[in-house]
């Protein structure tokens, strides 16, 4: 199979490894509009060959991934759908209505597969690639039923064989989900890393103090803005919603601890404690 | 050296089993007042002896470790003291100006050392005691000029064995310099969990979709309420005036996303990614 990526970043990169390490792919093309990412990808051994012919990388292979940050995402899917005769071809992208939307009604909307991999680091870029990712993760298929069954099956099966878990749902859904269990999370540790930037002046008592709580709560703020402005902007409205409750729930908390009602501060990391019941 | 250690949690008993493996004690004595806590200690070699006689455990130690949550330690650590003749005695508190106020002008106050190991998991317990929690992290000393110089050496020969870079602060800059870096993200990481349970109604959703970066900033959400309801109460102006900071930032990033500044939301998450300069 040859599969062509288009976007060679973590998740493409990633993606471009793992198939390769489980023999499902013969040849890797993949498409950057940066000649540095191109190189590096080839330099990595992420791709075998790099391209700048959009046409002529999609007409050549059996699977396309389109895996460029979701503002470019609206733009680029289109056009590969353009230039698809038979083959499949997916997204990566962490939201779906508004990407959906742009390719309602295409000819080959049938050839394409929206599917989100539930997985990433706080890096990014081809450097950022690593075998694995996928391992043991989600991965959610959104409006299965707008694609071919054929295209469906493959990408099932593709994925399967990566060692992904596959759910099901439709896109408004994937977008409401993902803003309470990956959005709000990067929303915070952005907000955190700000919050202690702009009161611990001292930055040589961050470094000496912060033990590995600080660092893994704050961890997701190292992430790009190149990736995460474009998904604030697409799932604004969900990530709003969940925003004004976790400002809610914060200010709770704080009006709590002023009150010294510290049974009640109890009672609520109480209940906090729950998620243990709901993640490993 | 014989040491004394009261509460056998997740920090004393590490630090147990860390004397131990370093070969720093030739015995350990054990107080909890829970015969459970006593019992789990012993089964999983944390302690070589269970007490429940405090004055006859501390009568026979070299070096005393108070090791019990930050209301009880208000009360056990000025009668630790009252026990006292040339033994070492420290604390491995999060909060100290509280306690230090409370065992300010005791007549044995330069034998205490009040250390804060800048380490620690969510979880807590005897069984949650593990090997290396210390290893590659920092101590601080707090108000070490009212510390015997003895006392002091003693202490800071003993954590730098257990690998440990020792810092050294006031009370007051050191419940500071924690609220930015510890308490907060434990407030943000209960508040997030509170968040997505009181929104996400569906369980089988956010365990199916949260990846590692939810993961990742919840995992505090699992701490025990019984060590951070006094740690926020006797930090409590600290916490709050952080916690305000924190409120502040979510509210603008909330407004900018609102109002579709989105280029102001990329300058934003720019500067917050500084913090990667700071963290490894």
């Amino acid at each position: 199979m040859i599969v062509t990526i288009i976007g060679l970043g973590l998740i493409g990169g990633s993606l471009a490894i793992s198939l390769k390490e489980k023999g499902l792919t013969t040849h890797r093309i993949g498409v950057d509009l940066s000649a540095e990412n191109r190189q590096k990808a080839l330099a990595l051994h992420l791709i075998d060959e790099a391209s700048t012919d959009l046409a002529a990388a999609v007409r050549r292979a059996d699977l396309v991934v389109v895996a460029v940050p979701m503002d470019a995402m609206l733009t680029v899917l289109p056009q590969v759908l353009d230039l698809v005769e038979q083959q499949v071809v997916i997204d990566v992208g962490s939201t779906k209505s508004m990407l959906l939307a742009r390719v309602a009604g295409h000819t080959k909307r049938g050839r394409f597969v929206a599917v989100h991999p539930m997985a990433g680091t706080e890096y990014s870029g081809p450097e950022a690639a690593v075998s694995e990712l996928f391992d043991d993760k989600t991965l959610v298929i959104c409006d299965a039923d707008q694609s071919d069954a054929d295209a469906v099956t493959r990408v099932e099966a593709l994925f399967s064989l990566l060692n992904m878990r596959i759910e099901y749902l439709d896109a408004a859904a994937h977008d409401l989900h993902t803003a309470y269990v990956s959005h709000i999370s990067h929303i915070t540790s952005f907000a955190l890393a700000l919050t202690v930037l702009e009161k611990e002046k001292e930055e040589q008592q961050i470094f000496a103090l912060a033990s590995g709580g600080f660092a893994s709560t704050v961890r997701l703020a190292k992430s790009s803005p190149d990736m995460w402005v474009p998904i604030f902007r697409q799932n604004r409205v969900n990530v709003l919603d969940v925003l004004d409750e976790h400002i809610k729930q914060l200010q709770h908390l704080r009006q709590l601890i002023d009150e010294e009602d510290f049974s009640a501060v109890h009672q609520q990391i109480r209940q906090a404690n729950l998620i243990s019941k709901i993640l490993k």
